[in-house]
């Protein structure tokens, strides 16, 4: 596949999931999980991508806190692949930073962005999505995303608007969207152009270079100086004392709202409907719901543990895997143990877990998170 | 008080309790389980009786699978005071066997009978009713029962009817009933000479002795031999031989009721009436009540664990000492973990918990039972 031959994956890897506490921890984020089969979130993202990018290329930024776990979990990347921000700054300064760097490797260098906590349910379809995408991203100056089709009027993610297709009959993007509340995101599914924002772009590093330079200058030239300092030794101090000083700033945010404020046909912005199963499992719920339209259990109980007895009961995620599990009329409940933590809530209430972490830092109970 | 000298409390400790079940065990049933405070529920049995009778006349009754650990924890009583059936036969052949061996120790002992699981408030109270109650049980040929006024219509106990008070203001007995259906239970606590049968009884041994002859014939002749070889060095081995023969009836089913039938006035069966805060426990759901009128905790959250955070959670019985215990948007939940066991029910279900340990049987899964 010769269009993929200045293709270059980078992998976030750097948040937290702290909805799946208690199994996520800081040092053991959802990513590094695995939530999907054996393998973890990360390895899979990895894995899936392989078929059309050497491992040699391939990118990963994470955290100091998940350094060590992230760079075990990938044996095939070099240590130098594996990036650990000194400190978060969302996802413009580490897309930012790698552009930078591979503009200096590769002047073709075609970037695909991915977080590494997703699911794909079809990956055959998922990659000939990414070639039509790497396609059109090479040819100069494109900004693609990947558009999921909402299958619920979801209020938890972005949106994208789509607007006239193009003489190529790709999607051109008209804006992008903030969370939705329920009467608009209810709108937006009926209106059939609004589409779920993946956090899957694809572009050249040139025009990630250019367009970060244009609407983000000062941390442009932040990471310019980081960057031609890789592969000296100076790197590692280079980029623990510069990094910081860039702007705390999403990708979306940075480039992606600006940029498509210039108007459908000017912005380059351009959407790929994407039909290949994804699921951003975000939550308890979410992962309970993946995996019971995968597996049809029977009563929709999705329990592992050392042995398992049922009662009147329907719903249920329970995870207890040493033990002997005994589920008696409770439905849709979440239950969660690990060696220090019980996590009782409900399907419907299990995207609060997030506020348990929060109590935890707050107490600074750090062992707990 | 002169009048309890010849006072013998019996405790039966042969229950399995599978209704706290992952906590209760076959080794480890509910009586042996800290439940309400510091001390096992034998334990408290034991010191709620002591200012009546010297430990020295306690008897306790067990099985072969909780005989070490009911004399663990019962240091102050004598080896022989604590008697392991070699199998189980309800509790007529075990309180028999108690009163034909105390016959012929105190021909004027008193027997009272207890379970060993049950929770009383006011112990002082208790006390008051019992000493009423050895004085009646002591005028020759009385039974005495202890009836608690009941509280809610539960149809989960056997029920004692009240007939007529006599000279002394004793209420005379008109006849146990079994456990009743709602409507029947509902009509009971309306009206008002219905008391629930608190399993707590005292007669002399004497009078229990001739009670059994006259009812249950060949099992008393049964027991009568064991008794005499009681103290000598062939008494285990008679008791393993003799004690299958017996029948396996309950006392009230082989004595009380066939006695009743004679008339209130013929039977010469009393209840006493008792409000000294009874509760038997019977499942996790009572032990969650139990605790909240006496704690008062917030939102009705009685949680043991090592750190507690809750949110949107009401009346949830959770029981994680070990970990901590995050309870998010669960109501009514009762949860409930060991070393090997994950418990998750409601408060409305929990007594189904007994089918659970049904199910282990069955699978001969011993290691949790």
């Amino acid at each position: 596949m010769p269009k993929t031959d200045h293709f270059y994956p980078v992998i976030l890897a750097g948040g937290r999931g702290t909805r799946f506490w208690p199994l996520s921890r800081k040092r053991r984020a959802k990513q590094l999980l695995a939530l999907d089969g054996k393998k973890t979130m990360i390895q899979q993202t990895v894995s899936r991508l392989l078929p059309l990018a050497p491992a040699k290329r391939f990118w990963v930024i994470t955290n100091q806190d998940l350094h060590r776990e992230v760079t075990a979990q990938l044996p095939g990347l070099e240590k130098n692949q594996i990036i650990a921000e000194p400190v978060g700054r969302n996802t413009a300064p580490a897309i930012g930073l790698a552009a930078f760097i591979l503009q200096r490797i590769d002047s073709e260098a075609v970037i695909g962005l991915f977080p590494s906590d997703h699911v794909i349910g079809d990956e055959r379809h998922f990659r000939e999505t990414l070639l039509r995408g790497i396609e059109l991203a090479a040819a100069g100056g494109n900004i693609v995303v990947l558009g999921i089709r909402p299958t619920r009027p979801e209020t938890g993610y972005g949106y994208i608007e789509a607007g006239i297709k193009d003489e190529r009959g790709a999607l051109r993007v008209r804006r992008f969207t903030e969370k939705p509340d329920a009467e608009r995101a209810a709108g937006f599914l009926a209106a059939e152009n609004y589409f779920w924002n993946s956090g899957m772009f694809l572009w050249r590093a040139g025009t990630l270079v250019n367009a970060l330079r244009e609407h983000l200058g000062k941390t442009a030239a932040v990471l310019e100086k980081i960057a031609e300092s890789f592969g000296t030794r100076s790197f590692s101090g280079t980029f623990r004392r510069l990094y910081p000083k860039c702007e705390n700033i999403s990708v979306d945010y940075a480039v992606l709202e600006p940029r498509s404020a210039k108007g459908e046909t000017q912005s380059n912005i351009y959407c790929i409907p994407a039909d290949f199963g994804w699921n951003d499992l975000g939550s308890w719920t979410a992962l309970h719901e993946h995996h019971v339209a995968r597996r049809n259990p029977e009563n929709g109980n999705l329990i592992s543990g050392k042995g398992i007895f049922t009662l009147n009961a329907e719903g249920n995620y329970i995870y207890a895997p040493g033990k002997f599990v005994a589920a008696v009329g409770v439905n849709n409940i979440v239950v969660v143990e690990t060696d220090d933590a019980l996590l009782i809530t409900t399907r419907e209430q299990a995207q609060d877990v997030a506020k348990v972490v929060k109590y935890l830092d707050d107490k600074k109970l750090r062992r707990l998170v």
